[in-house]
């Protein structure tokens, strides 16, 4: 299925550097990488997939022209939505993992001694392929015992789930195409309905407060006409628009302040497993910006 | 001095996009922004300068290549860069600051009621002229009463005082070009002497951890043999490479930890003034990524 033909070529890559532009989701500026050599270049059902081996950041795979990964930084990413969520919760047994095809998050799940059994929803089964060939570090999440795989879509899985599960983590792509629905309130009515009582759910929350930050804050109070509480943060991503991601935590309990990790590794057994989360950097993700703070408080009823 | 004839052109614009890409410093990666219209370019004594209207950042100003201000995003830049260091002194009165032609760190430092004077020492009055003219947000720093401006060069205006400022800000270009020279030891003990008893500097480190990480960690060491307290914060900017940039804070003092504010703003006050940072920002833009810290802390006595 994933196969490497010769003299590969894609719309986005000229003069080997790669483009990143995108006039709806981040108007007036790009991303440039190098590129060393393009590995893959194919048309799933559902996106366009890319993957080339960068001259400074590894590997790197790209879906509808949008930087998902790089083997350089790919784990600030993976370890802040996995753990921010998994240590909100006193006890994550049942995991579940929407999209997130390159096997990161999985990776990060099974940290958790807690985990018994975590199961990973992708309906793109050519992401999953092509991370195996290209992104090793990552796909050996999907070599652990504990992991399940369901090739299919997130919704239609979520229907049949009901009470199910402690934490859920949504690694889609951005809203702006096939993962468009990931970001609607039928969609969080879906989670909150398949978690155990005290669950927790995170989402990728589409880029940073520089930019989609009217989106965010509508995301934010979606997700409030369904949870209690609802908290963004940011993780710093150097390949992703503008250097941050933002996250969207939400969970069933409010008897406790999310911002604050239930749980925590020793700070030894964190510095050896973990390469960006600590938690410190758990309970700073959500210390914003002054004018992003008032955005997000002041507008509450108004978007 | 600053004239705006028609046609103007530059090697890092093609195509209505400026291109920031520099081997040297951020190998493999590169930057860009649309640009509506070309205001100014110019060859000082000590750099090129650029000035463009963006289409979605406001007007930019590029100094050799490389982006020092936007008009969206400067002050996450300059508020970070003044108030961290003006808020660990408890009574700063007497400042300086070295670069920052375009005024907005001066904006910043009047903020403070305690202060009595400000001094600017700027090399290149062409930035000056530029950012008074494109960038007048910034520049109108320049109009306080409490700002003294001097032309020339920051090492020997330095060799000149004694005991003579609070607090010390170093707003200089990066490391590759003119400005190499304030990031070596010489420079930190000119300061250190420049400065009164619990006196504070600043200054800016050079892009960020995930990129120039052993320059910073040289930085570091450098610091440490003239400071007793040296501390390596971030703040996140958009338009700077990678998405942030670092700063390097040393004092005199080691009976208190640099780390938390000695003074702040009241909470409404700091609300109203202040568009990026306020006193929960100060503590955690210390707080970094696990990797970053232990390697910090690890090659203390090796680099």
């Amino acid at each position: 299925m994933v196969e490497s033909p010769q003299n590969l070529s894609h719309p986005t890559i000229k003069d080997s550097w790669f483009s990143e532009i995108s006039d709806h989701a981040f108007p007036g500026q790009g991303f440039m990488i190098r590129v060393a050599e393009i590995l893959y270049v194919g048309k799933s059902m559902f996106q366009d997939v890319l993957v080339f081996k960068s001259t400074d950041y590894g590997n790197v795979l790209v879906l509808d022209g949008i930087i998902q990964v790089t083997e350089r930084d790919e784990f600030a990413y993976q370890e802040m939505i996995c753990h921010l969520a998994m240590n909100s919760h006193e006890n994550p047994q049942n995991i579940l993992v929407i999209g997130g095809g390159d096997g990161g998050v999985l990776r990060e799940v099974v940290k958790h001694d807690s985990v018994k059994e975590v199961t990973l929803c992708e309906i793109d089964q050519s992401v999953i392929d092509v991370s195996k060939k290209y992104l090793p570090e990552m796909a050996r999440g999907f070599d652990h015992p504990k992991v399940k795989l369901n090739i299919g879509d997130g919704f239609e899985y979520l229907k049949n789930s009901t009470n199910k599960f402690d934490v859920i983590i949504t690694d889609s792509s951005d809203p702006e195409g096939p993962a468009e629905a990931f970001f609607q309130e039928n969609y969080f009515k879906l989670l909150h309905n398949a978690l155990t009582e005290n669950g927790v759910i995170i989402t990728q929350a589409s880029e940073s407060v520089w930019l989609n930050f009217r989106f965010i804050k509508r995301l934010k109070n979606i997700c409030e006409k369904v949870f209690p509480q609802v908290e963004y943060a940011y993780t710093m991503v150097p390949t992703y628009t503008s250097g941050q991601l933002g996250l969207m935590i939400c969970t069933k309990r409010s008897d406790w302040d999310i911002k604050k990790p239930l749980r925590a590794w020793p700070e030894k057994v964190e510095a050896t497993i973990n390469r960006y989360y600590n938690r410190q950097i758990h309970e700073s993700s959500f210390i914003l910006p002054n004018w992003a703070k008032h955005y997000l408080r002041e507008t509450d009823n108004q978007n």
